[in-house]
């Protein structure tokens, strides 16, 4: 392995984004591919270190897609979902950035992943090379993973966790951040419906992230919702319910009931007063 | 069974909640226990006719817990988490009220539950005795369901579906709407997250719906957190985690961390400007 580069803030490759962040630091070490730490956008992937399967399914699904959308993955490399993010990003072909808590040439854990990381992806620290990891320093180290991100995305996190700190990080930061519902019934959703509760995005699909990164998905076209004599009636109009009932001569709770359910669908839009229009038309 | 009570709005017996909602019906029929529908607070659950067992499993965990308060379970009767939702109530020998897409002497289904409802619970509608289940009812019914509610819980629902009509009436009326959450790679979780990306309420914990409902939880006392040498320091004032590493003489890494960390259990609060403070004593 080739010595790590050092950063200063006034060289070049040093990230913009950790210009504008507080406790910003004063110099970082890189291993491995320099390159990697160009790259942008980034979304940050935290979690627990003991997922279920669903979180381990999540992360590596989340983590591919960024990947083939040429998103840069940061995380922690720690055990679990951070681990499953990365080897995701490296197996998709895709830039992922570790930010460690201890010198870039004492990654923790030293594993196969570590290994794979510093010579396929970028193992990032702003403690000197020689560093051991330290309890504290992991939590302080969270600061980067999401201020290098533009969003952050916590797929399983226990209710008060490190991932949490990360969370609170990026929203000091103004980071966008997402997190992944689970099931009431397991602990490891317990952290991300708090975080929902406090206001993060809830995310279902990993597609949902790319309009926070300024990017257009990679899909097909939008199929328009099938023509309805209701919407028709409507005539690029802006109605109440009881006026298109009378239009169409019939009964105002027929007519409500599919309202609603179209609004449901995408095909009408209700305005204030109770006002229907077609979906798209301005009122 | 006894002949259905037919009653008017003028009838003292008449549910108030329903004086204050758009398209209130005329009249109502109730089969069953007519002290039932005097029974307060009341809570709507609904949700899918084809729940998972976690559904399954949410659904009479939140009945039965309502039932245990006192409160008065509200669902459409349908097979699914309505039918879960009542039975529970029923076992757990609560009030439960079933509002129909029917006559109340045509129930539908009618099964063992539909009997049992009628002779320990209580079924409702503004269709007429004899009036046969129509499609369009039941949507349309379901404004009765969350208007006779103080809080709609929905449970499992796909993305466009009954339930999220039943949600929709709910925030029309000015009722608190709650959602479960759920694995995002399972269909039935989609309905609920739609809700809760637009501003419902997540539900972890059926305690969490006594507030809406005015009510206290039946549980120990909150055990305060631990002191901690940290919070000792703030001495009651109000200070940025730099203020508080020069008082400590310890690194502002460590203090912020552990601040956070002591944000997330709780135990300081966070004002504007990065200052900190004992939780629950005031700035």
């Amino acid at each position: 392995m080739s010595p790590p580069l050092h950063l200063r803030p006034s060289d070049p490759a040093w990230p913009e984004e950790l210009r504008t962040i507080e406790h910003p630091p004063d110099e970082l070490w890189l291993a491995g591919r320099p390159e990697v730490l160009a790259r942008r956008p980034r979304v940050a992937v935290v979690g627990t270190r003991a997922p279920t399967p669903y979180g381990e399914v999540q992360a590596a699904r989340i983590a591919t897609f960024l990947a083939l959308h040429g998103v840069s993955v940061v995380s922690g490399l720690a055990r679990g979902i951070d681990a499953l993010a990365h080897r995701a990003a490296l197996e998709a072909g895709g830039p992922t950035l570790a930010v460690l808590g201890s010198g870039v040439d004492r990654p923790w854990p030293a594993d196969e992943l570590s290994e794979r990381m510093a010579r396929e992806g970028c193992l990032l620290s702003e403690f000197a090379p020689g560093q051991a990891p330290r309890r504290h320093h992991f939590p302080w180290r969270n600061r980067l993973i999401s201020g290098l991100a533009q969003a952050l995305v916590v797929v399983e996190a226990a209710h008060a966790s490190g991932s949490l700190i990360t969370a609170r990080w990026a929203l000091d930061q103004g980071r966008e951040v997402f997190a992944v519902p689970g099931r009431v019934d397991h602990p490891m959703a317990r952290g991300c419906h708090r975080l929902l509760r406090d206001g993060a995005a809830l995310l279902e699909d990993p597609a949902e992230l790319l309009p926070a990164l300024g990017l257009e998905p990679v899909a097909g076209e939008r199929t328009p919702p099938p023509s309805h004599p209701l919407v028709r009636a409507l005539r690029g109009e802006t109605l109440t319910a009881d006026e298109l009932a009378q239009r169409l001569r019939r009964p105002v709770a027929e007519v409500l009931v599919e309202l609603v359910e179209l609004e449901l669908a995408g095909a009408v839009a209700r305005g204030p007063g109770g006002l229907f229009r077609e979906s798209g038309r301005r009122g």
